[in-house]
């Protein structure tokens, strides 16, 4: 093979790696048991993943100096809070509530996926969430990075090219020995454009089993994988074991 | 205890995790086997690690721009080749030399005392190493991290206070709620200034079985231990278990 090898896959974290609609639904019905709270939690899911997009936009125009995603997830958290009626919740338990994104479960095939990629390659986080968010939830659901890079660690949100252009410069490689791997278009797309290869995973159930996820064209991204055991046989050849 | 709990525990590596001096001297003697050299490795390995803080002043003092580690290794090597009349090795030869400090060797109770020691806290480095090094170094050495933090990331070196800073403000903690864990007084006493706890690991043949290893006044640090197996019996009540 020519192409130079694959040494770091840097991953997407929430949709990608994580199953971030369920889990904030269970976790909303289990507060909800506890307080006699009777709530849309699928909308309400829903409704909190769709203020991220927007409040980190506003971070990015300058509106918001830089705000990690903890503190933008309370920021929307608490608009849904008066939007959804709910009330009677003390301080703890709104920062409790808030940390649910801490606490987010892997797809199935996510922890033994990731145990297989990690033998051929480095494995990082490539999130916009913060440090402290996924260091916790990699010890919560047991993935086994061997890195947390976030976009914290620039003060830049995805898709801007500063997070991208992190883990070449840090890890001393070119682009396209860096791969993105993500189950998101746009998230790809700005890592090829500086050259980093790349990996799309399909994850249809993303947005709940009613709403369909659309396809990938072929030949879009250099590997397309129904999962991360999937895409670890994909690229088994790869990869070169053991350190440089 | 009136104390806020520990949530996480910020290690120094080079000697406090890692035997640097044996590993080195170990990588020296194979390369001398390999290429037919004749060279006192043990001082080798020491007049490398003896580079290490005049190169380090060098940047602090502004008279190098920013320096990753692994590019301070390297200039200290290309002198240390001179120096102890090492010839004929190519630039890959001297490339995979200077990634040996990628491949140090943790002291026996390493692995183990951190393995104790997540279930209950965060385990970081918080090394001057840089991302890639100590990334590396854990595939290599089987160091369970849960997340690589550096020296690199705030382009400071310790003991300059924006490295031990770095921890409280990523994990929005007080500085009271993190310790640093180190076998130098030295990095202890900048994180003790300012507000971080701290711990003080022996290890007494970090410079070698010939040189005595100073003791340590009783009361100077929050907790001395023997080893990291010995720390993880000492902390085991002041941590608490699971994400906040």
């Amino acid at each position: 093979m020519s192409e130079p090898a694959v040494h770091v896959l840097a991953f997407d974290v929430f949709g990608t790696v994580v199953d971030w609609r369920s889990s904030i639904i269970a976790e909303g019905q289990s507060l909800a048991t506890a307080k006699g709270l009777s709530v849309d939690w699928a909308k309400f899911a829903d409704a909190w993943r769709a203020g991220y997009g927007p409040a980190m936009e506003r971070v990015r125009r300058g509106e918001l100096p830089w705000t990690k995603l903890d503190a933008l997830h309370r920021l929307i958290l608490d608009q849904l809070l008066v939007r959804f009626g709910i009330e009677g919740l003390g301080e703890q338990e709104k920062v409790r509530l808030n940390r649910a994104w801490h606490r987010l479960r892997p797809w199935p095939d996510s922890v033994a996926g990731l145990e297989r990629l990690r033998r051929r390659f480095v494995v990082t986080t490539l999130s916009n969430g913060n440090v402290a968010l996924l260091t916790e939830m990699a010890k919560h659901a047991g993935l086994p990075w061997d890195c947390i890079l976030s976009a914290e660690l620039v003060r830049h949100y995805k898709p801007d090219p500063e997070v991208y252009r992190l883990v070449p410069e840090l890890f001393d490689l070119r682009p396209e020995q860096v791969m993105m791997v993500a189950a998101h278009e746009a998230d790809l797309q700005a890592a090829k454009q500086l050259g980093l290869r790349t990996a799309f995973v399909h994850r249809p159930l993303e947005y709940g089993p009613q709403t369909p996820v659309p396809s990938v064209p072929a030949g879009r991204f250099d590997y397309v994988a129904e999962d991360l055991v999937d895409l670890a046989a994909r690229l088994g050849s790869i990869g070169r074991p053991g350190p440089r």
